[in-house]
């Protein structure tokens, strides 16, 4: 099969190389990307294409893994390119953004999810599946790196298991740091893991490995965060709790990219960035 | 010492008891309380008197162990009682309240936070105190169950503690919930559970454990979590975290001491009750 890959980010080359160790050719557009993102696909053995209008023929599939808040744009760009095929979003979505792409797509649209980390390792990383579409798009992979699982014909269901993943593991992160921000501006940081050393143990170093896990790419978890806040409220649940989320990740984001932050250069991101601070 | 314990609800009983077990006479007021704070109050040998300004005659301290939103009232009529001497608020509230009861009660403010359940075995629970009268409180207590430690001459130092610990504690398990209730609403229990199970090991177990240790007490973490919203807020941070921390638990007030409440009841409860959704 032909597959467009759109766009070979970090999380989108390891779905690329998937579809590449399962036999397939995997496209992508130069038009508009970076020069990280160009070395990147290169590395991987893709093929250029130099824009979108180009890569749709003989396309068999579009993959579409990119910030959740261009999810929806993405799709309208393959639209206005007539592109007929089938379609799978894989990106971080409230299932009312998957239901509202599914109601334009029809049974082209395939809902897609991604849990783990850039997929590099075999077990770290699953692609879910849902929709109509889902068993046929399952055929796609044979690897033994990506998981990839379906989880039945509802064309959002993909999407709401990835909004329920993350709102907790992204949001109890934020809060975690939310927290010792807090701490820190209150001046009892050291009574706070004093009591945490003898009552939630491991507390402290999970505070630790999630500033450095999370500082360099912050800045991209704000879309989500409205994403899954966009969720609990369809839901009918509060969504201050991913409101907040974001605002802390938001704050995070000078951090972009840095090799070396630590604890420390999170909290006076957090406490110093100027924010709204009543989300 | 006479220490006038208001009032012998779960919590405040065993300081009482430790406050007992240190020595002292330990008074309760019965007027307004209920059967089971009078049973409770008599099982542990503290002397009754009728109404607040009985209690008052000959004592040396007054401590407040009561519900965060009423500690203020409880001081204020404390005062309007012409009560000279030692105060401490043992309560989860935000440093602004305790700066203001502070401010109030001058040098007799002693400032205390609670972390861990009412106090019935060695290194369960530690009562913190901070303020300029928290060495002097600390050789009230001689007692082998509740750990009482001092965090400096801070009027609110032991209150920001508290607020810190509990933001992340009960904020993380209403978060937790909140998730399972998402899971549940959306249809995609059976995947996240499967998913959690490969890759958050323990979570299944934890939410369960959550819903049947907080189901029947959720209704009286409200007021604390306004608290901790409030904290956040006065320190320039997002405090949407636990004004939906606060809605969870209001959603599950209608199980309120029932004994046997699980994770469907839980859910039930918060799916189930109406709520604002916009917290």
């Amino acid at each position: 099969m032909n597959i467009v890959l759109l766009h070979p980010g970090q999380m989108g080359v390891t779905i690329g190389q998937a579809l590449l160790r399962s036999g397939h050719e995997v496209r992508w557009v130069a038009q508009g990307r970076s020069q990280q993102t160009r070395q990147r696909a290169h590395r991987s053995g893709f093929t250029e294409t130099a824009e979108l209008i180009e890569a749709f023929d003989g396309a068999d599939a579009v993959v579409s893994v990119c910030p959740p808040s261009e999810a929806q744009s993405v799709m309208d760009q393959v639209l206005g390119c007539g592109y007929q095929g089938l379609y799978l979003d894989a990106n971080a979505v409230a299932p009312e953004t998957a239901q509202a792409m599914a109601r334009k797509l029809g049974d082209r649209y395939i809902d897609g999810g991604i849990i783990g980390p850039p997929a590099q390792t075999a077990g770290s990383t699953r692609l879910y599946l849902s929709g109509s579409g889902a068993d046929a798009a399952l055929k796609w992979f044979d690897d033994d790196i990506l998981g990839v699982v379906t989880i039945g014909s509802d064309a959002s269901a993909a999407s709401s298991l990835k909004m329920c993943y993350a709102a907790y593991t992204k949001g109890s992160s934020a809060l975690l740091l939310a927290v010792r921000a807090l701490a820190c501006s209150l001046n009892v940081e050291d009574a706070l893991l004093n009591e945490w050393s003898l009552s939630q143990a491991g507390l402290e170093t999970r505070a630790k490995a999630t500033a450095r896990g999370t500082a360099a790419k912050a800045w991209r978890f704000s879309g989500e965060m409205a994403e899954i806040a966009t969720t609990f409220a369809g839901a009918g649940l509060p969504n201050g709790f991913h409101l907040a989320a974001r605002e802390i990740y938001d704050r995070m984001g000078p951090l972009k990219d840095s090799a070396d932050a630590d604890l420390e250069l999170v909290m006076n991101a957090i406490l110093q960035t100027p924010g709204t601070a009543d989300s």
